[in-house]
């Protein structure tokens, strides 16, 4: 860190394992100038409060920028974190989202924290979001094209969340349990010997077909085909997680394809804001469903996440940041 | 037991986490009389190798009756057990089963141990069975009438068995990691804060309907319903088990009248048989679906299966038994 740069804020994004920390300067362009990066504890992983784990992360930069405003994301805004916020109904604008952050005061700083989404399904089931809103709002923010017409975003990770896009406002999104069920199932289930086995494209592009290409409901039928095809030998034990990944991907997608609530046929290329690993496996199983997909960064759309939410803070009350 | 009781065998069934064994006299009516009962430990977990394990558990009977032919079924035989049997193809005819069994000898004691299945489905993937076939054995020698035409049985537990029965073959069956992953999601998910919570019959039937009517492939995506439905106070923490069950059990259902390898009009009642908590919620289930009923005693159902095996063994080669 060059401690003569200016700096406008600090950005955190704080999930349940980790907290990465963003000291940024604020452009014209709406955009936001990384400084440097901290990193800390997750909201289930701090152990002497939420205050001394901030604090002590970003105790360099307060030694050189004092009162800086700080603007926090993820589950630190639940009923687990340290102030909770709501969760904001959908259809929903960018601003709002901004527009309804909580701030509060802690050593004489200015904080706040963005809240969650929800959504209500055909079938009266609601859905949830809490993290993520902050890279659709990155993206909204990314490009004039994205606001006009429908979108789909994908943001693969421990839950998928699908997230329809309309004329700049987020409609409505699905979750799926997909990072979480590889896990479990890579880790504690009969389907799989060796959790660390190098990635096999062909065992997971198999695994992709198998559930992609599957009857009604056979996913529930069809995990088990990890193990028997390592007792007939057509599945070496160190690819079993390839093409467990491919399984389970290949029915988010499918999931995703036959989802009442958006058609393929009048979107684009399909969003994709993730971690490059599993940006890459999701673009693969779309792209085998003649889907086009575009990737996205997730550090940079994060960052415009919180450029969009900042510039609303200096616009809806200019005194209080 | 009374020792002046006269004993045929010994029979064994020994999975991955409990060894059941059985002392029984044989019938002229080619039943097995139960005589005594003891418990050891399942595949996994035997420390001191599975000779001592086994014959510590049955010393008693052996005081009494030295030399009675051991019949065992389950993972003894499976690569991590004590002898590996062969997985025999389907369709295949119980008796095909009992003479296909591995007969070995241990401190002067015959010990015969019944093999696993397989069968093809239309995809080419293959599945397996190892223990259950015993099951299926015994309840095609409960009835004459099963003999006849084709029925499906149903084995819900860890992994439940679908088994399709045609002129009293086992033509093929499907498997579904229900109750592990079950199981799984209990323990190590986000779902559930209380994985000892009562059972309720209205979360349990919440559950099943919704995956009974789901549209195409949305288990994945239905999952999570079972922890939003938490956070909008529309279920209770200590009712999430009962939802999450019925969500799993509704789903295996669903797969299993999708299934392309049979079809219900054209069977008569499904046969259920396993512990009483998990064939209540199959039965209920099935139900819901306008699907009629029967369920069998797993533990009569078990040495009705030991009694055909011994039966053929006897006709195939009585100097070994």
């Amino acid at each position: 860190m060059n401690s003569i740069e200016h700096a406008d804020l600090i950005a955190i994004d704080w999930g349940t394992s980790h907290l990465r920390a963003y000291l940024c300067q604020y452009r014209q362009d709406n955009s936001l100038r990384l400084l440097a990066t901290s990193y800390a504890r997750g909201v289930t992983k701090v152990t002497h409060g939420f205050e001394q784990e901030l604090f002590n992360c970003i105790a360099p930069w307060q030694a050189h920028y004092q009162h800086l405003p700080i603007i926090m994301a993820g589950q630190i805004g639940s009923s687990i974190g340290w102030q909770e916020t709501t969760y904001l109904p959908c259809p929903i604008s960018p601003n709002m989202v901004a527009q309804s952050c909580l701030h509060f005061t802690c050593r004489d700083q200015q904080l706040s924290i963005v809240p969650g989404l929800h959504c209500s399904h055909e079938n009266n089931h609601r859905d949830v979001m809490r993290g993520e809103e902050l890279q659709v709002l990155g993206w909204l923010a990314q490009d004039q094209a994205h606001q006009q017409g429908q979108h789909l975003i994908c943001l693969p990770g421990t839950h998928t969340k699908w997230v329809l896009v309309d004329d700049g406002q987020v409609k409505l999104f699905k979750t799926a349990m997909t990072g979480e069920l590889y896990d479990l199932l890579s880790h504690h289930s009969v389907l799989i010997q060796d959790a660390h086995g190098e990635f096999c494209p062909h065992a997971f592009a198999s695994g992709a077909q198998y559930t992609l290409a599957s009857a009604l409901g056979s996913f529930i039928h069809g995990l088990f085909s990890a193990r028997s095809k390592q007792l007939f030998k057509e599945l070496a034990p160190e690819h079993a997680t390839s093409y467990l990944s491919g399984m389970l991907i290949g029915s988010d997608v499918r999931a995703a394809i036959n989802a009442t609530e958006w058609s393929f046929e009048q979107l684009n290329s399909v969003s994709i804001i993730g971690n490059n690993t599993l940006s890459q496996r999701f673009s693969e199983v779309l792209t085998m469903q003649q889907i086009a997909t575009t990737r996205y960064d997730v550090e940079a759309i994060t960052l415009a996440g919180f450029a969009s939410v900042y510039q609303q803070l200096l616009v809806g009350s200019p005194s209080s940041v």
